[in-house]
């Protein structure tokens, strides 16, 4: 609220997106020029504010006044397009910072995509942006359009080419070119959109705020990401869990499934891409749905909007040709996707109108038995049943000969609360018009289909808060505020005051009194922060018997002093040696994507050859850790597996979690790792026996 | 040649594709009617020899002289086309035996599909048909479509909707309806075809004999198959092998990736469906490229026609707009495909001409840079060069708002002798209808792009005969002949004879000697057909001393005789306690859907959790089985992995090879095992220690 003029001033939302005046920084009159489309584009459009071309060389352009600088406009301007060559930017920041313009959209590329320099240029300007409160949408970025706003504020030719549709889908894309893509396969398919933003190189505005944004927006129902990486995923998940709060619903397709493709992404943004299991961590952390085909990101939001995450992974799947559904729950197979048998009570229930199917996972109707009211008899059983959370109806050649049988069968079925796919096997594209029409996701491909019900069945809302144990974390917070340097003993006093247990150990230094441990036997290594590899230098002694510790220590001492003169000598840990059913490997990380991560893996040689880890964001609760262990395959060698010894994987769960607390931290911890973590026999819980943390 | 009249008599592709006469058994004159379909598709197609309508209700359909049977017809039929009641056909063979047709496609339904009763009538209807000389297409089938011959001999829909284009592809179909998805589909891409079958229940005529007369067909250069399962493998084996030494192309799509679509597709075509990987080592050895998406069975024709399998797995990329060729090299990355970066010399090339690339695995020329021939002189080097076996090329925008550029762009490109794919990102049909007309593979999503790349890139030219050592195997026959019940002597015995290094045994029966065998260690195994889990019952003793070993074993044939007095006793193993660095398993299998394979695995509890095997089709070479080593990632442990010890490799391959010649064997063996065979060190061999043969 301003009080002096008492006119409420826009949100930022509302500049970007519903603009009362848009001024074009550098618009041309030249339509062969792309810097002439924006204008041209608006027009068309119908925008209803006003439209400021701005130019030196002109006094008019299309018909609009035309004004040399922002200075010389005499009345407010709630958006700049800016399209002037790079060089020119600073400057035109500055105006835009006189004028008081709440938002700049940067089409003008050369910045952080060409790598040193560029982004060094990039820098200066939000600097300047920031001091002259100017948000900025790109640099290099397309610009945006909001469709019921009558508002293409952008240079992408599939504006001009597509009479925009509107419908309550937005898009925000890394790639701007995608935008134009998505947009065209959309409206062949008679599918529209409200928002759609190519948010550039992510200078300042990220995809975080304008997902928020997204949230907040009365015409948004889905919002869809095209992610190259994530840059910014403290906002990109506070803006996920805001859209899902509202019943809203957010879906992400993210390159860098592969290292191959996660190298060319980051060769393409000049941004740091990391695995692909963390990006996965973060999207189910944050209840963002994942879809891996091109086709289910146009095709999923019918099928998803207005709903919530599934109970389980469990889809039905009817129809009257058998290969073209099979090849669906083949795939869904392959997801580890669940395609039950109907259950008998439901096949009872249409039993008494006379309708028998077997008990195969796909309700096949054998030819000539789907007519009279048969198919959408089961079809509406099949999306009322609890059988199931989602459900997939697979036409074949009628519905091309006969799109009308798509009403009968599909339409006349009454919707239930599950969300619903219908995959046409023939080339049918009236049939794909009906069905879209209708509301209901239609796919061409077998492949998009399952890939869509894959990315539902999959969908988790975002994890809660997890309570931590305040003292645990408080002693852990004043260790590492303590902590200089990190070594072994520190990162054990670490983990211990988290709540992990760790072997006994005695701290032996050069003055020390002769140790004899109560131990049967010890492991005495090195206590250095300067000397790694110890092991490789002979600076660890396993199994050692009590009455020999003293010596060699002594002998452990005397070495490390020969061969590392310069490393800090801070003694020996004497440790008591530990046995287990297994060993894993725990592992914390800030990943420079999606933050703090905890890592669940099997210790070992063999785990090296073959990867077997489980990764959550941290910190996590104790049922999320559960769920960890159940996604290690080897570890249900201890879990009662042919009557092996059971492992304390109670203790293994509660020692994860403790872990992953680490997160809440601080101190500028950046990596921890415990390896090996014993796991005991049932009852006689974990043991790490060997850790590390660093900054 | 047939003497008497001294006419040719026509070969069996020429009476199914090329009939001089074609009779319609079970014609109707009732438009509504699907048995009226064929007669009229054919006559709306012009077809050139005799229609022949069959049915004792009328003496003419259509304007055709219509018969009441086929007795009455005075001249020869070449081809019967058969819709009559299930009930009625055996009568209708019959009359085809006495009238000599040579084959007979049955369309009419309700036999193997709905179990045991629909089954022993098929088989009834086989036997008749092979006393009557006549062969079966079907039943169960859709029936058949010779596009150049003008014989849409089929009830399937799509043919009238859809104008016949003739083109070079064929296709082979279990499933009926997805001939029709496939004909349509291609059909709005302006693909056309040769011939296209649907086997139906595959009761007689089988895919590969179809396979075979298509590699034949001189009007076929693809051959496509849709598989739900494979029924006969050792002539699709033979037909693919044809097909490939003429220089033809197989393509498989093959239901039953995941346990669940086994399911489905058995219950579906009520056949025996196997493991995946089975499938795709048949498909491998027989030179047979596989797909796993709809549209990339469709496009891939187009891709690999006239090509020969590559020398490696890597692709080169190039495009205008990062963000979709992205999608591509994320999925191949995925796949495992490999992009590789643009050698020196290949940018020295190209920057001698003033077009700088950068040294990413994606070529991603900036905005504007692509002009001017540079995108077309890139594509073409890429066309030539030696560092990549096929080439991507990814059009963003323009490929819709100017599709001249595509011209301009890819069709300016000089053609190499390696597969082009192009994908096109946003919606352009105008651009893939210039691409199909210039005969280039284009694709309309980023997945079936890669699917298709992928299918080429691990093409393998069908393996040669494995040359085998007679001497062995006459030896290994021999046991095979005279071995009654295989117990684990036995199967020893058979192993050693292969080749295969097995522990040392004494046999020890009830009143043999007492044993002193000259082993630090030995195992002592009671020796019985009839005994399973012999460790369970404690009939096995392991690392027993040499003075023990004689008491042990008059225990355990006490302790045998005791539980199992029914069970034949044949008395002890006493076999050499072996150590190695690692355990495998192989096994053998006689597969009912691909026939013999061979299997590595590793041992051990932990490989049940996590299966890590590799699969091939009995037998193999030392070469093949060196392959099949690498293929399971754990055995990198026992290959001078961090200077861990190394084990005898070439043993092992030598071992799989000789083990794998079971296959040649014969003597009714479906099944056998090594569970374990120990890895020694280097020069110190492998050796079986435990093993089973089955009948």
């Amino acid at each position: 609220m301003n009080m002096i003029n008492n006119k409420v001033s826009p949100s930022l939302g509302d500049c970007m997106f519903r603009p009362r005046a848009v001024a074009l920084i550098g618009a041309s009159a030249d339509p062969a020029k792309n810097n002439s489309r924006p204008q041209r584009y608006l027009k068309e459009a119908g925008f209803e504010g006003k439209i400021v071309p701005i130019n030196p060389g002109r006094t008019e352009i299309m018909g609009d006044t035309c004004y040399p600088d922002l200075d010389s406009v005499p009345f407010d301007i709630d958006h700049a397009f800016i399209m002037v060559p790079a060089a020119k930017i600073e400057d035109v920041i500055e105006q835009c910072g006189r004028k008081r313009v709440p938002v700049v959209t940067i089409f003008t590329a050369g910045f952080a995509e060409l790598g040193e320099e560029g982004l060094a240029l990039q820098r200066r300007i939000v600097e300047k942006a920031r001091a002259a409160n100017v948000r900025i949408l790109g640099p290099n970025c397309i610009g945006l359009i909001n469709v019921q706003g009558k508002l293409p504020l952008t240079a992408n030719a599939a504006v001009q080419e597509e009479k925009l549709l509107p419908g309550n889908v937005s898009v925000v894309s890394q790639s701007g070119s995608m935008l134009g893509s998505i947009l065209t396969r959309a409206a062949a398919r008679g599918i529209g959109f409200s928002k759609m933003v190519s948010i550039g190189n992510e200078a300042d505005l990220s995809v975080g705020e304008v997902v928020s944004m997204m949230a907040q927006d009365k015409d948004t129902e889905v919002i869809l990401m095209f992610l190259e990486t994530i840059r910014d995923p403290v906002s990109l998940a506070r803006a996920a869990r805001e859209a899902f709060a509202v019943g809203k619903v957010v879906i992400a397709y993210k390159l860098g499934r592969s290292a191959l493709g996660r190298r060319v992404a980051a060769s393409h943004t000049g941004a740091m891409v990391g695995a692909d299991e963390l990006a996965q961590a973060f999207f189910r952390a944050n209840g963002i749905m994942r879809v891996e085909t091109m086709e289910g990101l146009i095709e999923l939001p019918r099928l998803v909007q207005g709903h919530r995450p599934p109970r389980s992974n469990r889809v039905g799947v009817m129809t009257a040709t058998g290969g073209a559904a099979a090849m669906i729950v083949d795939r869904l197979g392959v997801f580890g996707d669940v395609v039950p048998e109907p259950p008998q009570e439901f096949r009872d229930k249409l039993a008494a109108d006379g309708i028998e199917i077997s008990d195969s996972p796909l309700i096949d109707l054998p030819m000539g038995t789907s007519g009279g009211g048969r198919y959408s008899r089961i079809l509406t059983e099949l999306l009322a049943s609890d059988h199931c959370d989602a459900v997939v109806s697979v036409m074949g050649s009628s519905a091309r000969s006969n799109p009308q049988m798509i009403c009968d069968r599909v339409l006349q079925a009454k919707r239930g609360g599950k969300p619903l796919a219908v995959f046409l096997a023939p080339q049918a594209d009236e049939g794909l018009r009906i069905l879209q029409e209708a509301g209901i996701a239609a796919f061409r491909t077998p492949e998009s289909c399952a890939d869509a019900i894959h990315a539902y069945l999959n969908w988790h809302a975002p994890t809660d808060e997890v309570p931590q144990d305040g003292a645990a974390l408080e002693k852990a917070r004043r260790i590492a505020a303590e902590t200089e340097v990190w070594d072994e003993r520190k990162a054990s006093a670490l983990f211990e005051a988290l709540g992990v247990p760790v072997a006994e150990t005695h701290v032996v230094t050069a003055d020390s009194e002769p140790l004899t441990p109560a131990f049967e036997k010890s492991a005495v290594k090195c206590l250095s922060p300067d000397i790694l590899h110890k092991s490789d230098a002979g600076l660890v002694a396993l199994g050692v018997a009590p009455e020999e510790v003293d010596g060699v220590t002594k002998d452990i001492l005397a070495k490390a002093r020969a061969a590392f003169p310069k490393a800090r000598l801070e003694g020996v840990l004497v440790q008591k040696m530990e046995k287990g059913l297994a060993e894993v490997i725990l592992g914390y990380r800030r990943d420079p994507e999606v933050g703090p991560v905890v890592v669940l893996g099997m210790g070992g040689v063999t785990a090296e050859l073959r990867p077997s880890i489980s990764v959550r964001l941290a910190p996590v609760d104790v049922a999320t850790a559960r769920e960890m262990i159940s996604e290690v395959p080897e570890l249900r060698k201890v879990s009662g597996f042919r009557n092996l010894p059971k492992g304390d994987l109670d203790a293994l769960a509660e020692a994860i979690s403790r872990f992953s607390m680490i997160a809440a931290v601080g101190g500028g911890i950046t990596e921890a790792e415990i390896n090996p973590l014993l796991i005991r026999e049932e009852n006689n819980g974990v043991v790490a026996v060997d850790g590390l943390v660093a900054r």
